[in-house]
């Protein structure tokens, strides 16, 4: 079975043919002008499939079109609500424009449920049934994949794990809540700690570090502290220490197989995962009689979106 | 369709024949001597089954026997492996047991995940297909119910939402973590407040309110506050927050229809629910575009379990 996985991004949109193995195919891409009306970038998306379809033929039939989207979502309907990142997108019937235009049967969802996906199908999660991924970037975001399929709640407005409050009262969240756990365990925190870390100890090797790498990104306080920095070392456990914390609720309250990390924070592997896994082995519900959860790092990278979106057609 | 649906406790096993509309038709029960072993309580459970058939006669035929039982258990294997309030109760195959005695099909299940069906299929959460269920009692039990079936995690020790933390380094708790939701919105919880509340204000409303009950429960502050006393108000707010904290987590999680309470503290009833919609209408992530959680009282009591046990059988 093949199906042609579409990845939209605020700058382009990603597209391959998969076979049912998860095997990347062929790819297409294309750019996107994001104040362009979705009519127009999503026409220029299908005559692209149109033509993709037509040049590239298979033993196997093409089963369906999954497409991962960013913004709110009405699955029903198959439906844009709104996107923060596409300001042009409201109230677009992405599912039946794309169906009309292309003849394929469509399937959609948001892009991070989608990379989750196609990380616990063929991806770190591969020889699980359930997993949870975190991605650790501007935010947390999270995708809960339950015997191999998306779990979003109600009108698929859950999974939300980056805004489950670790500390009430604590750091200020975009949701409007204090203490989420995005707050302490996106990449954007790790990066606003370094920062206050080195306002107070500007003798730091984090100084070095981010002069080495020209920007302050997520490696900072981690390289500082594989040289011995101390107070990279602070700031690194406190992330890992609320990272983990976050990690222990989600094995309390879903207990399942793996949890995958991914995004830039993630990038750190084993240095990063060897911590989180000591901490939780410290701390975890009921000990020997609770199975083990594993903790791994994703592994499809960019790739992950446009397989999750082929995950779609292949487990209707 | 008709079900016996069976309530195993720590000093008597309560049961019911059961219609498929969650009716109770006929009871039973039987005291338990918890320092027996397995083979004589669930012998003469048998027994008593076995009595209870043979002389009540229904025009729809018994389908089968449910069974929620605490402890830790197996269920592929249809095993008790331990249970911390029936000490005897060791690796003991309750389901093969009981099948073999009444030659009907047994489903069983942990207590806590049964109440929780029961309610979510029969009770509070008659209308809705997603339910999670928090129990304030002694600590805060939960249970998971996703299109109307127990979501329990990988080999069912999943679902432990009182061991959510939510203020990371806060008050130790039993698990070994520190903050879980339990050590703040359980009855023993909101019990400690109280007398915390009064040894620093001994002449608050609220120690008028123990001698009129007799005793120190979760009633106390609440009492007191309708009474107009600030520190049994500082108390229950302190309570509501952290609950309502709790319960937001829940939403952004799952975003469930309903969240239903039951236990000692849920019989506040609308004084206590109204608050905690009013704390949550403030902090709900998504505001306008995430679909509205209900909360809502438990109302089927002790019948909970023994209707939630007749549901695995109804839904097997």
């Amino acid at each position: 079975m093949i199906a042609i996985g579409i990845d939209i991004g605020g700058t382009s949109i990603k597209g391959a043919s998969i076979n049912d193995k998860g095997i990347i195919l062929d790819r297409f891409s294309l750019d996107v002008n994001k104040d362009d009306q979705p009519e127009k970038t999503i026409g220029d998306l299908c005559d692209v499939i149109n033509e993709f379809v037509k040049t590239h033929k298979y033993d196997e039939p093409i089963e369906g079109i999954g497409i991962g989207s960013p913004g709110v979502i009405n699955h029903d309907r198959g439906e844009i609500l709104s996107s923060p990142n596409l300001p042009t997108w409201e109230h677009f019937y992405l599912r039946d424009f794309v169906e009309s235009r292309t003849g394929y049967k469509v399937y959609i969802n948001n892009d991070a449920n989608v990379a989750a996906l196609g990380e616990a199908v063929f991806g770190s999660g591969k020889e699980y049934n359930n997993a949870i991924m975190l991605t650790l970037g501007t935010g947390v975001g999270s995708g809960i994949i339950m015997n191999k399929r998306i779990y979003d709640g109600n009108l698929h407005q859950g999974a939300e794990i980056g805004h489950m409050v670790i500390r009430v009262g604590g750091r200020p969240c975009g949701c409007g809540r204090r203490g989420c756990l995005e707050t302490y365990a996106s990449a954007t925190a790790l990066i606003n700690d370094t920062k206050k870390a080195l306002e107070k100890d500007p003798k730091s090797l984090m100084a070095d570090e981010i002069k080495l790498l020209g920007k302050l990104d997520a490696r900072v306080p981690f390289n500082a502290m594989r040289k011995g920095d101390k107070a990279a070392t602070r700031v690194v456990k406190g992330y890992i220490k609320s990272l983990s914390e976050g990690i222990l609720n989600i094995c309390n309250i879903f207990r399942p197989e793996v949890v995958i990390l991914s995004g830039g924070v993630a990038n750190e592997g084993d240095f990063l995962i060897k911590r989180i896994k000591r901490y939780m082995k410290k701390y975890d519900y009921g000990m020997i009689h609770s199975p083990f959860v594993d903790v791994k790092q994703a592994k499809l990278g960019y790739d992950s979106g446009k397989i999750g979106a082929a995950c779609l057609v292949f487990s209707k």
